[in-house]
């Protein structure tokens, strides 16, 4: 059984002060890409020059695209009705979060990012108002969004707006997950079309690891929520668990964890509950335990590694971080190169596989993704996006 | 007479190419303040540590006003119906006017700024979008929206909306004569209360222009409009004009551009028409013509300059280049630097004055007001627009 301890980082002497300090102000900053030091710039940048572009647009609307900043910029909205762990702490106070994942967007996908953080939690109104806005972005990244409403938000955004649009929580989630869980099956050798997958958590991340998997071959998936395995004879189940129910449960397994767990591959933990040590003891042997849930995973590492042959968590001081930043820059970024009016099933499992494939030989169970860090990530999946957009 | 001679100035030789050329891409940029290069400054700026500031602001909002950008943020929102002299050119081909105004208030306001174009051009749903946007920004500045609709969207926004909001092509052009005017006033030994002023223009630029000199406490404005004298009893005068008659020409002239400029101490185009020489030659004598048109002034300035003491006009290619970038930027900074909730008549009319006393002792028939670059002009319209708003 594999040994987890935690990774040697300096996050744990991180004050509040220092944090507080790093906020003050905000975190991004507008710059103007010319400097406008001269009567030269001016009249280039602003008037007169600047007619002759917007001219231009208004004669070819395509030439927005070129020479705008539009058809580069992802909106980051949100309504701040599932902050991070911290639930409906409402648009002001989810603002942080957005600021940090335009920097995110900057950083590591070289996208310009503006964060739009909303007064309102209707479905209709946020649909509306981004259908207004839409001249002035070209891509959406809907964040903390709470479940139901992110699944029809998302649809009927796609629906709605000519650019690509994504909802991170779930489908950032769903790729790393697909990412770190194919390089488990290869480090355990195991073949991905007969392992036994239960997901713990049927919210917006549960929902969309489910779909992604299921999209990339894994046949036996089984979803738990607060009330046991979301199966079609359940009562109560309708919606985007009716949906689920149809897709998952192929063996039509009734109970909860117990039932769930039993001879299960591998766990995959996105709720805030917690599993006991016992049934993890009833996996298979060699099991995958993904204890995701943050800032406490539904397990300790330490104790899911005396079941598991590979463990991963969301956080950054354990091995093996399942960390969206890995997936997002680089999806947004293809689907901008390649033109891409949406973020299709395909673009996404093409974007686990490069995640996965980064790691290449250095595989161990104790790496098996990328560091968030690693500059190969969103060029490689922005490359591998692309491709599957065109392809 | 005043002699009028071009500039010296290189943006004469701009080409549309140079033009295209810093245009790709567009011209404004979203940066993160802090390297996120270490999983230290990831944990910082976001998860875990963003967590503590999002709880922070939801215990106490206002902290949202010192730990996001959004308190400093001033969003530049049109939908495209009076772009420049371009006219209803629409939300996308308005862009790059709108990345520039961003820009420029980045440069000259150190504020951050990021452009909302709309793909509406009705006033409820650009308030209602505006509304529900409010958490994400600090400050409006509307653009090149059409009159008489502008004037509504700005009150209503007002109204709307617990933080400032300006139409600038009303308010910043208005300050920026104001200026000039009281300059002008200065060099030719006027009294301002004394003073007869045409107003040539009733859409947005001159109908903030006559409210600001009455404000000032010019007392004898008259405007004229395509039909000619704006006056109660000329028949169909509704809404803004209505409003207008009532306030302006206060000896009841009727009739058109020659009965209002006969014996007239200044002229102040803001129309796209022209103006014919023989009527500029019935004015007062050493008049103040201000022929504001862009890119053709009503008035050549030579032609203005055989009846005038004083000409100016809104290109940089002529002396005294009434330029709303003097005023907007130092008007925003000092609206947001004081907390104000609103712009009022007195702050503007501060603003004016900030921008004239500038010109100290260097005061010239061909420098009434400071060259837009000059980097003294916003940190002293801002110091005043403060002190105006905290008086």
């Amino acid at each position: 059984m594999t040994s987890i301890s935690r990774v040697s980082t300096s996050a744990a002497a991180i004050s509040e002060q220092e944090i507080f300090a790093a906020h003050e102000g905000g975190k991004l900053s507008v710059e103007s890409k010319m400097p406008l030091d001269s009567t030269r710039a001016l009249s280039i940048a602003y008037t007169p020059g600047v007619a002759q572009v917007s001219r231009a647009i208004a004669a070819e609307p395509e030439r927005a695209a070129t020479h705008t900043w539009a058809s580069r910029l992802v909106v980051v909205v949100s309504d701040g009705t599932a902050v991070l762990g911290l639930g409906d702490i409402g648009p002001a106070a989810s603002l942080p979060v957005m600021e940090g994942k335009a920097a995110l967007f900057k950083t590591f996908g070289g996208l310009d990012s503006i964060p739009l953080v909303l007064d309102t939690t209707d479905v209709d109104e946020i649909i509306e108002t981004l259908v207004r806005l839409r001249p002035s972005f070209g891509a959406v990244n809907l964040e903390d969004i709470s479940a139901p409403r992110c699944f029809e938000l998302e649809a009927r955004l796609v629906e709605a707006l000519d650019c690509p649009v994504m909802h991170d929580d779930q489908h950032g989630t769903a790729i790393v997950v697909l990412a770190a869980l194919q390089n488990a099956f290869r480090l355990t050798g195991r073949d991905a079309g007969a392992q036994r997958v239960v997901i713990s958590g049927a919210g917006a991340a549960g929902v969309a690891c489910a779909n992604i998997l299921l999209e990339a071959g894994i046949t036996d998936v089984t979803v738990l929520d607060s009330k046991g395995i979301v199966s079609a004879g359940r009562g109560g189940v309708a919606g985007v668990k009716a949906d689920l129910a149809a897709r998952t449960n192929p063996r039509g397994l009734t109970g909860g964890p117990a039932e769930a767990l039993a001879g299960a591959d591998v766990f995959i933990g996105v709720s805030s509950g917690t599993v006991p040590e016992e049934l993890l003891a009833t996996m298979a042997d060699d099991a995958v335990i993904f204890a995701l849930s943050n800032p406490d995973p539904e397990v300790h590492p330490d104790v899911a590694a005396r079941h598991a042959a590979v463990v991963a968590t969301g956080r950054s001081d354990f091995p093996n971080q399942i960390n969206n930043v890995l997936a997002f820059p680089g999806v947004f970024r293809g689907a901008l190169d390649s033109g891409a009016r949406r973020i299709t099933a395909a673009m996404k499992v093409a974007a686990a596989g490069a995640i996965a494939e980064l790691v290449g030989e250095e595989l161990r169970a104790d790496y098996i993704v990328p560091s968030p860090l690693d500059p190969r990530v969103a060029p490689a999946v922005a490359a591998a996006v692309a491709a599957a957009a065109e392809g």
